[in-house]
């Protein structure tokens, strides 16, 4: 497979067409953002983290019924996936109160929400990617109100599962974003990535940080994921190879 | 009946007991806000529009099946009604982009919506009345699942028979806010007011301002609600007193 024309540029990975017009290929980037891009900076050795780890936790979810884009690894920063039509939504799973959510709504982070909350944002750079809901989303005509629903069901089939994963490695799953595409013959998949970019994971390991776990202890927290870098409390790389090294030991228990 | 203790002041507002349990006095007040308050003005006889126009249209929907909490006006500026538990939440619909929508989401305001937007707002001061989806609002325990749905359906309702009655008085109904509250018996009813300072009103009468109709013309669009204070276009009372005029027309024609 072959390496063709630069498709599109994110902020954390590169999207190229490949001579199999079903096929996409993915570089990941050592670029870290926060605030929408307003904080960037370059951690040599954060794409291959990801790379590395998406794929594991896609591999993980295809084992208990979860398909997605992807098909397989090929590089440490590389990976081949189906090519989709992405809808334009950056699909938000929540567990726990933190971020955003606990700043709009005024609940303290760490607190416990009673059922999951989904939540849709809009993926527009030049509009700071706002809040919206299904109607917004059907009048704006980025999905259909019958795809919002395969959406939300498939978002909320993955929160259960994911949630399983990581509590199975010692880690408690905050809230996630991921997005969704239709393949050519209109199946929704799960696309993009799942990584400590992407999702907000604190450590069940209590105290384990001082065991040179990677995990950066804030308040009563021990965050392994990008708040460490939003919230400049050190670096990423210790907590991103701390999540990887419990997924390859899960991977390798299998 | 008598005026008892004050139980509420809103910003358009002061809410009563009675010496009936059930039954609530509703002051209207001359004052106008926008912003969540932060331009604030005195407008001598906006108090009497506007508990007028309510009733008018709360009657209006009482003749199309819509039932609401209004008892009767009783002067001038005031009203009974039937006393509810409130859900804090501003219930807006929207049929043309506008306003926050046209802001937030970079739609061109005067663009027709494929089918009506309902958006839900937290009623909150120290939060600004973020808007919200269904999860939050369950998660943040404002309603139940079940009463959402019959808040959805009430709504969109609502908003089917107030087009109609606004087109039947030559106005375009863009968008409005209302409230809901539940009885003691557990019924879902409309509450709180519709008026110009509750709804976005486009005067469909072309040219008419000309005549002296009280709508203020801004670009393309010839205003007759709240927008005008919103926007420093000149005195709402013109306006007001229009609307009013139609619908006392439209009361005497039945």
């Amino acid at each position: 497979m072959e390496k063709l024309g630069l498709l599109y540029q994110g902020k954390a990975k590169k999207l190229y067409a490949t001579e199999d017009p079903e096929v996409l290929w993915v570089e990941y980037l050592n670029q870290a953002t926060a605030g929408n891009g307003a904080k960037k900076e370059q951690i040599v050795g954060k794409a291959e983290l990801n790379n590395r780890i998406t794929t594991l936790i896609f591999d993980e979810l295809k084992r208990v019924g979860i398909d997605s884009h992807l098909v397989k690894q090929i590089s440490p920063t590389d990976q081949l996936v189906r090519k989709m039509t992405m809808f334009p939504l950056e699909i938000v799973q929540r567990n726990v109160a933190a971020g955003s959510f606990s700043k709009r709504l005024g609940v303290d982070e760490g607190t416990a929400l009673k059922e999951p909350v989904l939540e849709y944002y809009f993926k527009s750079d030049p509009l700071n990617d706002p809040f919206i809901n299904d109607d917004d989303a059907v009048a704006l005509g980025l999905a259909t109100r019958e795809e919002l629903a395969q959406i939300a069901t498939l978002a909320r089939t993955i929160n259960v599962k994911l949630t399983a994963l990581f509590a199975s490695i010692d880690v408690r799953l905050v809230d996630f974003k991921i997005e969704m595409g239709k393949t050519s013959d209109g199946e929704i998949l799960l696309a993009d990535e799942i990584t400590p970019d992407t999702c907000r994971l604190w450590d069940l390991r209590s105290g384990a940080d001082a065991e040179g776990d990677g995990a950066v202890k804030d308040g009563q927290i021990e965050r392994l994921d990008k708040d460490i870098f939003r919230k400049d409390l050190g670096s990423i790389l210790p907590a991103y190879h701390e999540i990887l090294g419990r997924l390859e030991n899960l991977a390798a228990s299998h």
